[in-house]
């Protein structure tokens, strides 16, 4: 606790997630006083033909 | 903003996806007056094998 | 099947989220072909302060 | 009703997510009262790489 | 882990609540085999307003 | 996008909040790469009766 979901494109390397947990982790623990080790991190990936904006999804975009 | 997500068995074609987004966005446009172009869809897929009514899993019916 | 969430702001009226459920399931039943009555909608409101785009809530905006 | 969503790492075989799912519901239905027949339950799977526990991913453990 | 999530409407007594929750890890943890100590359970209320099924919220049924 | 999710107890003060949501996007804008304005972040607030680990409630912990 806090558990944190971060819901992005797929397509960033292990590099970038390895240092997205960490980071959103220390934002976390700085700004709301959870000890580190209690906090939680998923990522959810999602493919560009299941994200649309506006009615238009991202492989439909020219 | 608003942020919809449709959860649903995979096995639809991207024509029926494409067609959900843009209907189910102008839907909520036209009821709740939010701007089109501001509004978001996910679509997330399950498989049979994760998903059950009854206590019993759709993969498992007979 | 499918479930459908629908997340925004708090501030709609009842009857305009009596008009969103019908019609996106209206729009979910044309395009899936699921059948309308194992449709299910979700509503979940959020409130200005926990809710930010680009850093800074609504809240906070001036 | 209700819906029951249980989200744990990838791994488990078929036969453990078919008891899974069997057991949960009984036990929410024993408890809410609730129907068995109206009782959802979704299994998400996650990867070691997208699951973080103190600032570290699962996948990055030595 | 794992993250069990109950959505269920509003109106259930603590006891009964008490006895979900303590129920559905048992279920979790003989199924799984994940420590009892670890499994997490998040309980999500929604009002008969917030819910619809086949495009009819729970609250306008007559 | 991304989209980000902070699900903890409630309690946490306003200023605790802003200060949560703002150090976060930080940390998502910094090592994805995404652009500050587009990253979303919400927040929620459980209450310590809908929160149990290892099948007991925080509200019956004594």
């Amino acid at each position: 606790m806090p558990y944190v979901t971060v819901k992005m494109l797929e397509g960033r390397t292990e590099e970038q997630k390895r240092a997205l947990v960490e980071k959103v982790t220390d934002a976390v623990a700085e700004t709301t006083g959870a000890p580190k080790e209690k906090i939680v991190v998923f990522i959810e990936e999602m493919s560009k033909n299941h994200y649309a904006i506006g009615g238009k999804r991202l492989s439909d975009e020219s």
